[in-house]
């Protein structure tokens, strides 16, 4: 998917949404398992239920990898359901892999490839050859973890570098720009943290960024919009819970549905405030 | 598995060796295609060809995962293997993982309780809650990324902080070694770089150390010998291509037979003359 078209679905959605399936097979109503694939029945529902309020799904590999094999096939079927009924819509692995160039070679292939995913979430620690190899695929996304939403990113990511002063994750955001472009490069920006979307915004002006913690892990939409807003939205916010486990009974789907709808109007009304649509 | 379990192994087999099952479907003899499984079939025999040298095998993921379900099956035949056949080897998932804390319990669970793996190598990059869960489980190991052997080590890695004038990697490495203890942590340290291991060893005298980058991707067994060892050896040195890719004819299992078994014979010297058997 290209940068327009992107901006295309924003326009035509008026949401910047992103739904996370993070999907927990012991969290699915009972009534699911009846399905051969439950988790797949599950995000089928979700996605029936939410596609119109949402220009993206961001399945978490976690919550797959759990189930082994079973898990594997539910993913598969939920990019090519996703594919097939709403060709629209934009879909990230959240992954959070990184390896040496030819490993990641492997991973660039199986997620672009093998998969069909347009975006995968990476870890930016091993440096430009891990991220690379992902970059050489037309309309295909990276997306490198920079500023996260957990308590943990105090750790490393908000060090401060001797070489300029500057914490850890602005030098991670510094040096990989250079490695692509706006158009097949976003950053992960937790949104505990909106007031530091501004000092994002003086280095990459012009990237969309992915705003986890928005819903269950906190962060305010309307600070997240003020600080991270660029011409073109610039900006894909992830509800997982908050959407996807907002009922955990047989009307999950249909909360979902009205959740969703939620998040969306609040986003038409700042995508039109902000002059973007 | 404990580290009095591991080191025994180490005496045992007078090695200190780590298989890497980097498993290319497109890299292994045709005559094997005639299998349900062919990933799984070269990796048996590799395995059988090898396992009285090596007290390891460590699995890469992104070499399953291209593959997709099918590579999912053969990873999980592979470790279900080596449990069996040869209890006593320590099994690695490369993985490279590391998420929130709720999503990195979900990938402690995958790598330790639906798959059995004894240990996996984590990204630290998110920090405290991408690594805890995962040091929750018994007898299981984590192998934290602190300086990899790849050209991108220098972009983050070998940056110098601020705080406290020290490079980036010994910062995860002071930091992350008081979540767990040298009988649950290990560290990746890459052996392109084999002075450096004299520097590591400074911080972390006890820890046991995951060494890739001998072989294919160069550094020398005796340096790292010389500035790593401690008295329960506390290495573990990895050769994936070197080794299973040795000979690419149907002779592939006997002539990493053959590799292994020199290198054992190099290990075997090492720890004699370092008075460590």
């Amino acid at each position: 998917m290209t940068t327009d078209q992107l901006f295309k679905q924003i326009q035509l959605k008026k949401s910047f949404l992103c739904i996370g399936l993070d999907t927990d097979f012991n969290k699915i109503p009972k009534i699911l398992l009846k399905y051969e694939y439950p988790v797949f029945e599950f995000n089928r529902q979700i996605i029936d239920a939410t596609a119109e309020f949402t220009i993206a799904y961001k399945p978490n590999l976690a919550f797959y990898e759990v189930m082994g094999t079973v898990g594997w096939v539910s993913l598969e079927m939920t990019v090519n359901y996703i594919r097939e009924r709403y060709p629209e819509i934009f879909i990230i692995a959240d992954a959070k892999r990184g390896d040496i160039g030819n490993t990641s070679k492997m991973y660039a292939k199986a997620f672009f490839e093998k998969m069909n995913f347009d975006a995968i979430t990476l870890s930016p620690y091993m440096g430009s050859d891990s991220i690379t190899p992902f970059l050489e695929y037309q309309n295909k996304w990276v997306i490198i973890l920079a500023l996260t939403s957990n308590a943990g990113a105090n750790d490393f990511q908000l060090l401060t570098l001797k070489e300029n002063d500057n914490h850890l994750y602005k030098n991670v955001i510094r040096l990989s720009k250079t490695w692509g472009s706006e158009h097949n490069l976003m950053y992960v920006i937790g949104a505990t943290q909106a007031e530091m979307l501004q000092e994002v915004r003086k280095i990459i002006p012009d990237h969309f960024l992915l705003i986890p913690g928005v819903g269950a892990q906190g962060g305010s939409l309307a600070d997240v919009a003020l600080y991270g807003f660029n011409k073109q939205c610039g900006l894909i916010v992830n509800s997982s819970r908050a959407i996807i486990y907002a009922d955990c009974t047989n009307d999950f789907a249909k909360v979902a549905h009205t959740k969703a709808q939620e998040v969306q109007e609040e986003m038409k009304m700042l995508l039109t405030q902000y002059k973007i649509l």
